[in-house]
């Protein structure tokens, strides 16, 4: 290594920096408030996991697992950690490892946090990116209105955190009967175009039809949109679905009804859905969800019929793109401490009085280098002080100090004694 | 892979579960309020950097580059990434990479999160770890009221944690000057005795000789009480030291002079400090910080004179620790919904009221699994539910909801419409 040589940020990684994590806090802080509101508690697992974790919950044939996962290269004795590209599967590790499954019928989870996918990265796609999702597991999670409340909640954050014109599609690929069911079928209704399909959908027409329904290619797409209008589901699937929509609408939610929407996953039955906004470019999906029982199953979980799960994750960046204009930094400071003469008397005054403000709770600064007095002041305009407690030689003799209203340019004497009690009554006159 | 195989926690890694993620919520809701009282703003840097950070920052034969670092495997193009061992390397390549050099004369960032060590995991020590931290980095850092401020801002925060009998030891290395000369000192004193240093630090004798001050082993431990009472520090470091002191009791900080404290890492210079606390055994660290102008430079940062900066960091599970019998979990929900009967239209009428009062900020809960009336009751009293709003046929038919008070168990009929005024009122008389 040279000397002095400067390091950069790894490729497809962000900064978050003082002047933007301000809106991560406000971000984060409304969605615990309002899962909480909906009934889910926090839960935080590991940022790497077994990688077969990964392999069997999200497939050994999806590009997650085949191109995206970051492995950690073996340490010792221990071997084969991957960064969790998602937080699904660490959660269902968790609840039962936790044996959650004997301590309640229901569990509400929610969770925030990095993920991390080794892709290519692009605008709104980075290589660590932030997720805040929600998981309801357990025996008892098998009812149409668990899917509503869990579409509700996701809708109610994005509203929350400012997100204009948020579009809900919504599918339901009906019960793991159905879907078998329905697996057959589409091999039946694609059968005589099987040879205009893409490459990949002529692999994907044995081993995962359902993945057929949402291939990108123009070809393919106008296959699907000719041949399927809509999912033949049984009466009880249909009769779920429906149900799920009423409570949507009760709820207040508009939504439509997206027959090729089938989430790239194995694992999912009855309801999936998507949310979309505006702002984003061509990855325009903002979050996404859907019902998993089959994951369960898959991790080692019990194999109950009615066991089950429903999720979704939001991404974090993608809110920000989404709301970035609607957004103003509101940071302020109380008070900046102005010190009018140099040497050592003023500026221990002044160290005194502001780690008594802050203990207090007020948010104060100041700058410890004797600078000029014009440049304390431009630098207590900078930080939105609200008001400038001047320490100067008639101060310090008198035992006070001037207070400066930053806005009215009002000034005052006070009692060194008696600044916090003059803070906390502005400061209560001011949120009345 | 077997199916049905089940996964468990990768090694010295923890699942933080709801019944202790609030404590993690409190403890960083209150960092974040008290770091920005003292003014320093969030920073959030990635969880990989390229390893070489570290093994300059770190130092080539610090014990974390040579046997913890955690690194990735490599990706594709991307080679040499490690998972962040502590925080401050990467918040001065930020700094750096960002110029705040040029924008300000003093940054000050907070950051909280976690940190990943592949050490053997023992009590309170993990492989995946979290810190709060703070640095002041600038042209303008070097004051010592400002190392004051940020021992101040590390007790206030553990105070505030309610880590009780915290103590700070602190020490002064002097200027990058006194070091130099300091270090030929102490190889002079130590020179008749290098024989009876353990083979560690007849290594560190020649390489740095400050570590020696700190060795575990007993003989060195006699031999460096007995010949090191105090560091000969130049006129101007001792009057540094000893301003940092004046301020620290100016602050209220009752603190303790520790002559061989020197912090293992070669950056530091003036401050050096280590806050121990109760109940953690053997490892009875619970943070320390210092000033670390070197680094700067060894990052690639400007060479001026006086830049510098100043930090540190604390544990979070050692603060759990140290605060566990003395926390609570305050959890409770606003309401829980009591269905008595089954169909349909019951649980319509409930998801309703619930979707309703927690879009409003009500924390609500309910089950959709039609569960007899006396355990939907213990659900309740089991969240600690402040009421409980029951849905029968009566309610059902009159467009009303029986709200009962859990506590008083007076139970009074309410207008549908009207149970979110209803609430209100409860919550805003409560909170008078």
């Amino acid at each position: 290594m040279s000397l002095n040589k400067t390091f950069a940020l790894p490729r497809g990684t962000a900064d978050i920096l003082p002047e933007e994590s301000f809106l991560w806090e406000e971000i984060e802080s409304k969605a615990r408030r309002i899962c909480q509101s909906y009934g889910f508690r926090e839960i935080r697992t590991p940022l790497y996991e077994d990688v077969n974790l990964f392999k069997r919950s999200l497939g050994q044939t999806s590009d997650v697992v085949n191109k995206q996962l970051l492995e950690l290269a073996s340490h010792k004795d221990d071997e084969g950690y991957a960064l969790r590209p998602e937080g699904t599967a660490s959660i269902v590790r968790s609840y039962l490892e936790n044996s959650f499954d004997k301590k309640e019928a229901l569990s509400k989870f929610f969770y925030m946090g990095p993920m991390f996918r080794g892709e290519r990265p692009q605008r709104g796609r980075l290589r660590q990116f932030h997720q805040i999702g929600a998981e309801a597991i357990g025996p008892g999670s098998l009812s149409a209105f668990l899917d509503a409340e869990i579409i509700s909640l996701a809708m109610f954050l994005l509203e929350s955190f400012g997100v204009k014109k948020a579009k809900l599609k919504i599918n339901s690929l009906g019960s793991k009967e159905d879907k078998e069911r329905i697996s057959l079928w589409l091999r039946e209704v694609f059968a005589a175009d099987k040879a205009l399909l893409c490459p990949d959908c002529q692999n994907r027409f044995e081993r995962n039809v359902f993945r057929v329904l949402d291939c990108k290619n123009e070809t393919c797409k106008g296959l699907v949109s000719r041949i399927v209008t809509k999912l033949p589901l049984s009466d009880e699937g249909t009769r779920y679905f429906e149900c799920v929509q009423e409570a949507l609408r009760m709820a207040g939610i508009d939504f439509e009804i997206a027959p090729h929407l089938v989430r790239g996953l194995d694992y999912y039955s009855h309801t999936v859905f998507e949310i979309t906004a505006q702002g984003l470019g061509s990855q325009d999906a903002i979050g996404a969800g859907g019902r998993y029982s089959q994951l369960i199953h898959e991790l080692g979980g019990n194999l109950k019929v009615d066991f089950g799960a429903i999720g979704f994750a939001l991404g974090i960046e993608r809110v920000l793109l989404a709301v970035q204009s609607s957004l103003n930094d509101p940071g302020f400071i109380d008070a900046y401490v102005v010190i009018l003469n140099k040497g050592e008397a003023f500026l221990k005054e002044a160290f005194k009085v502001s780690d008594y403000l802050r203990k207090a709770g007020f948010k104060v600064d100041l700058s410890y280098l004797e600078r000029p007095v014009k440049s304390q002041f431009s630098q207590a305009s900078k930080l939105n002080a609200r008001f400038a407690l001047i320490i100067g030689e008639d101060e310090l003799a008198s035992g006070k100090i001037s207070v400066k209203n930053m806005k009215t340019s009002e000034q005052e004497l006070v009692d060194r004694g008696a600044v916090l009690d003059y803070l906390k009554k502005i400061a209560s006159l001011r949120s009345q």
